[in-house]
């Protein structure tokens, strides 16, 4: 298992635009994940998040958990986001943090088991960004892990 | 009407991240846009080009095609993404442009219609990223423009 600190430098040193984003992990367990940004680097023409970065810091919130999760399951595996969806329900107009908590464990178990038995599998994660004035940012993606 | 490097300049005044991604406007009429990103900035673990870069940049070719259309029409809205579908078909792993097309002419006048009646319209736009390989990404976006 990772700490925050650890996947934030795995961010920070494969994908070097994060370290313009200004990403940070500040959670990381098995089961959730929390991952921030500043407004300011990923601010838009309506000083709000710009939604390619609300999208980025989306998909890595569920990368990481993911990443975490079969780091600690099997090493050296890849994953890949397949499809994704996002809604946009409220602008971000201040630094903001997304959210993932694994699905329920019939999900996972299924997930690992194919992944161990066919060296592929996919899983759907749901993330969040949050703000004080509720869910700002809806994502749903189907991320591939394999061998 | 703006010019492709009208265009490029507001994407880097406005959203300065799309600074560091490199970002450029390579094409713009009021039916069809081209936006393009070098690869190294934009690169990930697996040495080809981040979904979240590939997002931002998808996301910015439906909104700047939009952005253009209406200036001409209206002048003085605002354009936000309210939700998107992507897929990943292929990696990307060269220097990349982004497409898109404007919707058959019955969508366009719909939309524009109901912007001037009630300062407030929504429309669909297909953005696609296409590589030596074949359509790497596909991006449906939503948009909403109002006063």
């Amino acid at each position: 298992m990772l700490t925050a600190k650890e996947l934030q430098r795995v961010f920070h040193t494969e994908i070097p635009i994060t370290q313009t984003m200004g990403l940070t992990v500040s959670n990381l367990s098995l089961t959730d994940i929390r991952v921030c940004a500043p407004l300011k680097p990923n601010i838009n023409h309506k000083a709000t998040a710009f939604g390619g970065s609300l999208y980025a810091v989306a998909v890595l919130t569920g990368w990481g958990l993911l990443y975490n999760l079969i780091n600690q399951e099997a090493g050296d595996l890849h994953i890949v986001i397949f499809e994704s969806t996002i809604y946009f329900h409220l602008p971000v107009t201040t630094n903001f943090c997304a959210v993932c908590r694994i699905p329920e464990e019939a999900a996972v178990d299924r997930f690992l088991r194919v992944l161990r038995k066919k060296g592929r599998a996919k899983i759907a994660l749901l993330v969040q960004i949050i703000t004080e004035e509720g869910i700002a940012v809806s994502f749903r993606g189907t991320y591939v892990a394999h061998r």
